[in-house]
């Protein structure tokens, strides 16, 4: 089917209006109209080829919210009207263990990314949710529940899905004490979420400015970490933190706030960190691990609790057209939390 | 009581005989003759001061074997002519949640040192199992199972708790796949413990040459970490990998070994290691993460599970007054795998 996506044609261009052909749906797919798409950090690291491996013309965007307008004839989890999402991948192997245990983002051969990949069958570059339309196999669909605002949700398909799957590995609930460090799109999530589920959260910054944002979030707590005195106090008082810091930076300030077997859990960065010393790893039996985006059926299970608990991320809504300068904001932090495009105002040029 | 030792009294002395006065048993102490003592690349740097630390003059020793000879009034475990051992700590605080939960080792308080740590009523220096004579709190001290080879069994103290301690909290058994890095005094009882847990077993060396030795201790494979092509096609293979080596390296070739939620657990170096790459921890769940020796039931546990299978460390005895040139020979890995001091040829200058 012929639609219009937002692409860059090269690391330098600025997004534009492009036309292109979706496939026709196969027979398990389902073709979806494009709501709403949020605007992740990786979308502009793929559009300036800032990993050296993007193919061009690009479509960015995985935190797509639509309406199913299509179906596959071997469709049965869907019809015609349901408010449906895609996160960030948009196949399988599904038949390896990582699979079956619905932990698809870990597939043995590799997940196809909902942009940058290759799709199975065709090898064709996947082209992200920048656009009007996405064909996607019903597996990856995930369903909007009833009550859950559509306009504010799509940030949970990635930002959400990243922050939740380390709750959940590390079982946090009622008394788990968790911290945050970094308060952008994820950041902001992982507080919400951890304070949705139960557990002590506390920001950690450099700075105090934070502290009243923290609160609207519904932190319990700021942690200063330039404040070497209340770092100290601070010593072996969580269980997890969530490091969502997207550069390199140095790790060993926040060890020590680890209490015995807790976890420091990276899914920001994806890249080297600085030089960790063991000592507060060895003398406390302390965890630096990572984490990547979550299985199909936990990507449900955290927008159901969404909608349950009335949870969404703090959006600012943007035209198509305002991408480009959003992408600029958004390199220098300027949002909170998260940029969705209104896929209403996307026109051809 | 009056006793001898071998101490050094300066980083560049060589230490020599020592006569000096163990406190009187309190009521709860048991006084021990040692028997046997191993040496530890601790003793190494405690005695070198490389830690900056060292109060001289200075006994080390932390892998200890011996006999009852002495009761406090109220100790109840032992009596005169038990067979007796006395690893790293010979005290801790007793009453915070780690205490409770066995976990001594972590204790909220800092536990107290065979060696280099201070008393807990008198705050005298500690002093090690280079020495006659021992006097310790009976809570810390272990029971050598029948039929467990006392002249072979004190490396268990140290090397074997400490490597027996991270096969149990990441729940080693029949079916694991374990990765030993380093095949020294620990890396050898890493193997040795592992497989007598049923594990799969590799050893991880730079060089083909470890084999036939990997091969003697029960392993069941050896991957050469320098070989691209073989560490390629073991990825994601392990579970669980024990990282004894004692200085400063890279994680990076290593990480890739590891199975979606598997561990690199460091238990040589304390201090710093090379940067590491959080691509393989965030795509694979991977972690790192660190472990000190073990909990007092623990250790006891780990003793009666040695005689049960028969796992004793392989072990070199040497002479009081042959200890430097241990220590040289240890600061080149000259020994497979443990000295152990016949503590019977300890004697005055």
């Amino acid at each position: 089917m012929k639609t219009l996506g937002f692409a860059c044609t090269s690391a330098d261009a600025p997004l534009a209006p492009f036309s292109f052909e979706r496939r026709a749906p196969r027979s398990n797919d389902i073709v979806m109209e494009i709501l709403y798409c949020g605007v992740c950090h990786s979308d502009l690291h793929w559009a300036r080829n800032d990993w050296g491996w993007t193919v061009f013309p690009a479509i960015p965007g995985h935190e797509i919210v639509g309406r199913v307008i299509g179906l596959g004839p071997d469709v049965t989890k869907f019809k015609i009207g349901d408010h449906v999402a895609v996160g960030c991948m948009v196949d399988s192997c599904q038949h390896c263990d990582q699979c079956e245990k619905g932990e698809e983002q870990l597939c043995r051969e590799g997940n196809t990314g909902t942009y940058g990949g290759f799709d199975r069958h065709t090898k064709e570059h996947t082209l992200g949710g920048y656009s009007k339309h996405l064909v996607v196999r019903e597996e990856f669909v995930l369903r909007m529940p009833d009550g859950l605002d559509l306009a504010k949700a799509a940030p949970l398909l990635c930002a959400g899905i990243t922050t939740w799957s380390p709750l959940k590995t590390w079982n946090v609930g009622p008394g788990s004490r968790v911290g945050v460090i970094g308060l952008g799109g994820l950041g902001h999530m992982a507080v919400k979420l951890a304070v949705g589920l139960g557990a002590h959260v506390t920001v950690l910054s450099r700075t105090p400015d934070k502290a009243a944002d923290a609160r609207a979030l519904g932190a319990d707590a700021l942690l200063v970490s330039t404040d070497e005195d209340a770092m100290a106090k601070a010593a072996d008082g969580f269980d997890l933190i969530i490091d969502t810091v997207p550069v390199k930076h140095d790790l060993n300030p926040y060890m020590p706030l680890l209490d015995v077997d807790g976890t420091l859990v990276i899914v920001g960065q994806i890249g080297p960190v600085a030089e960790p010393s063991t000592i507060p790893l060895v003398l406390g039996r302390r965890r630096i691990a990572g984490s990547p985006i979550g299985g199909i059926r936990e990507t449900q299970e955290m927008l159901d609790f969404c909608a349950e608990k009335n949870i969404l991320p703090d959006c600012e809504m943007i035209r198509m057209d305002e991408i480009n300068e959003a992408f600029e904001r958004l390199e220098k932090s300027d949002v909170r939390y998260r940029f969705v495009i209104d896929m209403a105002t996307l026109q051809a040029a």
